[in-house]
């Protein structure tokens, strides 16, 4: 029976979804948790990999498993024996041809930073410092930019297994509030480290420093010295997957 | 020279403010800071203590200085060595007469909750799980009772230290966003556990457990069976100190 799970992780200290050579993943937390509770190897597949240190509200994942106990039984047993930083949110037997990762829709992320002259050690586990005076109307304009179908080639690292840059973009919005700054991004999918980039983007014109002009180049001609920096791990949340 | 600092902290894994026998305090942080940049050791008073697992979003505490370093100097080298979790936010020369604890005017503390089935990891660090189900109206009505001057008899955890139970509050409100619950007090001071035994007693209030006649019956007979339990450190963050 194939179930899928909605999964919520804390990605301080992991090294992403995936185990890499210095790390652990949160999959082989997952994986471990499975088989110290029903003795059996499965592998959980999510909808996407994670960066190190990027946090999920929602990622999900499915597993072809063989116990009888159903869906809210393996949820309970799990998160009575997952670490604090890693939970199970729902659980529910797979629809008909249900693939987590190909099924997958839209995903939307959520991007925070925070204007501060230093680090706040209340903010930086899920958001990052960035200098005072950004302006939200430029960030909003900004980030309409952004919104439809456009090659993300300028926004993205390296990655030798996509067959194509491009990408649409529902939805992308940024809200200030006080000293934090909110970029919510919704898409049929993302590049490797593209909405780092493009939060990146936005905050540099939110500072000045990228016009709309310069956004509306780089979409079209793909260079790269035209976007802003590869914003830090910590801000990004993979916030929810839809597959309908 | 006297110095005052506001200081921030996560105080999760701290014994608190102050060291304990098992645990590393905050003002042991900071005075080992000060120690290895100045070579000297110098005593941070606070406002206040705060227990084991209780954040700071500013709290203060002043030092007698004799380094010639500016304020801002100092809090620019001690930023550089404290650790992540520990930052400080201002720094400047006392007035005349000036004491963190004793000149203290007012405190503002935020209790945090969030109704969920299961510890969330992205909110787990700075707010604890209740039940679902809060009636936001009961809690801002309950809330209201503790505004005003009280004896919080009924609300403390017993300390020999202090000579009356006696406390004004000048502003108790609730605020619920979706799963959000936030409990703000600004009191003319709290006695031992009283914030966290308060925020128990409103939450309880919001899930009907605890009437407002009950809530008014212990603040006047001082009955600790009438309130509801002291809720986890990791909820509580001292937002502010106010002296004038």
């Amino acid at each position: 029976m194939r179930i899928v799970f909605t999964v919520t992780y804390d990605g301080t200290g992991y090294s992403g979804w995936q185990v890499q050579k210095n790390g652990l993943g949160v999959q082989e937390v997952l994986e471990r948790a499975y088989i110290e509770l029903f003795g059996e190897r499965v592998r959980f597949t999510a909808s996407g990999r994670t960066d190190a240190g990027v946090h999920a509200a929602g990622q999900v994942a499915h597993i072809d498993a063989t116990t009888a106990v159903p869906p809210e039984g393996i949820m309970r047993a799990m998160n009575s024996v997952l670490p604090p930083q890693v939970k199970i949110l729902s659980a529910a037997y797979a629809k008909e041809g249900f693939h987590a990762r190909y099924s997958a829709k839209r995903k939307t992320y959520v991007y925070r930073a925070y204007e501060s002259r230093m680090d706040l050690p209340l903010k930086s586990r899920f958001a990052v410092k960035v200098p005072t005076g950004h302006d939200e109307e430029k960030m909003r304009a900004a980030a309409k930019l952004f919104e439809g179908e456009h090659d993300f080639s300028a926004f993205c690292a390296s990655d030798s297994s996509v067959k194509t840059t491009t990408r649409t973009i529902f939805l992308s919005e940024v809200v200030k509030s006080g000293a934090d700054i909110e970029i919510r991004l919704t898409g049929n999918g993302f590049l490797y480290k593209m909405v780092r980039t493009v939060a990146g983007t936005i905050l540099a014109a939110g500072e000045n420093k990228i016009s709309e002009a310069q956004i509306l180049a780089a979409l079209e001609t793909g260079k790269r010295s035209l976007v802003g920096k590869t914003m830090p791990p910590e801000g990004l949340t993979l916030e929810s997957v839809e597959y309908f």
